[in-house]
């Protein structure tokens, strides 16, 4: 007999979901990982705390409260990064105890250490005081999570030139700053840094970004992260870096150079199968450390899934932990719900952007009419109390039938209130629904009345001219 | 001809959106109200203003930061009414400009002045120069709101004693304060006095409060507000209140003496029909100002609608709009939808509060069966980032078909995010919606995913147990 049913290869969103699951189950479970580790990049480096400083950011700036209080308007004059960090430990610390309550809960042992495969049944572990351990298993679900890419020709010292994990351990807020990499955490830090004042020079090799969003958001985007003195730099790519006694000078292929005090690099994640020994269980991962997997997440090893970001794309929290519960259940020989096809997007720049359902450009290439209704925050009640003068929600709705396409949202809230549209496409319903909904009052939740609105107005006015 | 097809007194949530419905059925429709009343008592002196003055006091408090600065922390030490009002102005002016342009955008014609009926077809308008107008309609309806029943042995003063629209006016934030009357209005005050240090004894002459309410969720909020130094009178009343020098001393029945900066009265509201003319009409009001009305909210005489407050519960802004909407579609002619049953009930509390569906106790009540299943915010990263540790969903589910029966929120976010379980509702889906969907990491909407999940599993519990 194994020594468990199922061995979960890391803690993060896509491993802790698979093995509570197979836990729940009746499965005998367990979760390997490093001791400082528990919760994968998600919890320590990644996602809770990039959107932990966020918060703090948004707070301590005064950045939600300008429209009001005017612009130059700010709490705390000077925020160190101490002001920053003592927030996110403490977030770090409680979300890491939840997690492992959520764990011993459902009796899944967690195994502290490195793990290695010695073959499809059996791995490694590295304990941390040096001991070396073998625990054998059934099947195994990899979730190892990627770490940022970094160039080889990058001098990364995590205080001059850092990557997107190294960011949160500045310890100062830099002056000046270049982002390297347009991406979604690109954006994000050079959202918060703009927002503290530091001056951003985005630098991003393709000519657009994030260019799976609303076009119209991102254009947004853009003229507000101008407006907190970022720079764009589309099309280029950086040469080199020079590292001087006071600051570093960035030299972009186009000849272009940028003082900074900092330099972010946020091109791309690679998959964290270096130490794995994959060859030793008859697996292998791809150029950027990735691993291929069929529609249930197994790979090519029959008793062997991998979930998360080491499996790619969307690399997101959200959809990691959908992941693993699915390779959970096909690996217990129970049946699968399959993947929601339904999978909201969440970038938590500033202002934050979420959306689910098509974009306008997805729906024209697929020659699919559809009516556009948009609700802007600075006619809501709710979006002048809070400030937020710039929010906008826009919703596309099938002239056809009145069902809901897209939803895409911009502003204050938008990671929440998406669940509303994408409840309504969930279930089946139209923007007749959104119409005759009852919403509180004041609430940024009423943009759904006002957007459905507009858009059901434009689909009469057109039916009315046609005769 | 008549001068207005439709003539709508009262410029609140449902005068609005009555003339605004019925222009946009083509009709000519003037909106009477006071210059300095645009927007009715929901902008100017009752839920904007209150709402805002909460924001503001959420922000500068600290109050929303205290769970990770600790609780000692605070923004401001010395919070000024200045610093409140300046954000309520601010608010106030901005929200009136989007209410004089949407009418202004759809020609409703704004009547400055206060209007009485002269037959069921005219009005008197009394304008603020002195002058007098005469202004003619096919259709009427009323929307002229409330203001707080001040009881007649009682001296109010607007500083010492003030009732729930006087109170935004205090020129000092009270160190202590007695609050009359435990309502939604009530309750939403004494927490954001609370939450700026104020020590606030609530009397209520019921031995409940909010009884409309989850009870766990009022117990909650009893809970948080005696940790803000709230202390709780239920089952008394006020005898007197004595002003004296310094204070005021507020004499309950039971013999109890209570001293106090400020007594506010929030002790239910009285319809503002007392100037209005009714009888040159036709009709009549009831005791406490209100106007009876059938279900299109058509009033005794056939061409005089009523809506909003003036009518009774709930006088909620959302629900008022609606009913304006109804109203004017029905006497313009037009298809009438019915009033969505699912109507959300927000309590700006500080925490917030808001439902829909049914209570636990309205279920049991009428021998429905129900499964709980809850979410504590504590548990989500979200909730931790945000620092609401308090913060808490349940949903009320029916172990037959899994269809939600009532959401209940109580916490950070509660009056946007219980639109996610009313559109579950509305749109006929059911818990295992819920389970299956993906929501954006990290959000408080994944709240529903958890109690969706703690839901099914106890039902399944039980349906395995029963064979």
């Amino acid at each position: 007999m194994y020594d468990y049913d199922l061995l979960v290869l890391g803690s993060g969103p896509s491993g802790q979901k698979a093995a509570i699951a197979a836990a729940k189950l009746g499965r005998r479970v367990g979760v390997v990982d490093r001791r400082d580790m528990i919760g994968g990049v998600c919890i320590n480096t990644g996602t809770v705390p990039s959107k932990t400083l966020r918060e703090a950011v948004l707070y301590l700036s005064g950045m939600s409260q300008r429209d009001l209080y005017g612009s130059s308007y700010r709490l705390k004059e000077e925020i160190t990064v101490g002001d920053l960090a003592a927030r996110t430990q403490h977030v770090i610390s409680r979300q890491t105890d939840v997690i492992r309550n959520q764990l011993a809960r459902n009796r899944v042992t967690l195994i502290t250490g490195t793990g290695r495969f010695a073959d499809p049944h059996t791995i490694w572990v590295d304990g941390e005081s040096g001991q070396e351990s073998r625990v054998t298993f059934d099947k195994a679900i990899i979730a190892a999570g990627t770490r940022p890419a970094r160039p080889d020709s990058v001098e990364f010292d995590e205080r001059t030139i850092v990557d997107s994990d190294g960011v949160i351990n500045l310890e100062a807020i830099p002056r000046s700053m270049v982002v390297v990499g347009a991406g979604v955490i690109g954006m994000e830090y050079a959202s918060m840094f703009a927002a503290l004042g530091t001056k951003v020079t985005v630098v991003e090799r393709r000519d657009r970004m994030l260019d799976f969003c609303d076009e119209e958001v991102v254009e947004s985007l853009k003229y507000h992260l101008r407006d907190l003195s970022v720079t764009f730099r589309f099309g280029e790519e950086v040469a080199a870096v020079e590292k001087h006694e006071s600051a570093a000078l960035c030299v972009l292929k186009s000849g272009k150079k940028i003082v900074a005090d900092t330099v972010m690099y946020s091109a791309g994640r690679q998959g964290q199968t270096d130490k794995l020994a994959l060859e030793a269980a008859g697996l292998q991962a791809d150029r950027r450390g990735r691993i291929t997997v069929d529609a249930n997440y197994r790979t090519a090893v029959e008793n062997i899934y991998a979930v998360g970001d080491v499996i790619g794309f969307p690399a997101l929290a959200s959809t990691s932990m959908e992941q693993g519960r699915i390779a959970a259940q096909h690996a217990c020989g129970e049946p699968v719900r399959a993947l929601n096809e339904l999978q909201p997007i969440g970038i938590y720049t500033i202002p934050e952007i979420s959306f689910v359902g098509k974009t306008e450009e997805q729906l024209t290439e697929s020659s699919t009419p559809f009516e556009v209704g948009i609700a802007r925050y600075r006619e809501l009640a709710r979006g002048q109390i809070v400030g937020d003068s710039y929010g906008m929600l826009k919703l596309l709705v099938s002239p056809a039938d009145g069902r809901l396409l897209g939803v895409h949202v911009f502003g204050t809230g938008a990671t929440e209130i998406v669940h509303i549209g994408q409840t309504v496409m969930g279930c089946g319903g139209t923007v007749d629904y959104l119409i005759d909904a009852v919403f509180n009052y004041p609430t940024l939740a009423e943009a759904y009345k006002v957007a459905a609105l507009d858009a059901s107005n434009k689909i009469r006015n057109i039916v009315r001219i046609e005769g």
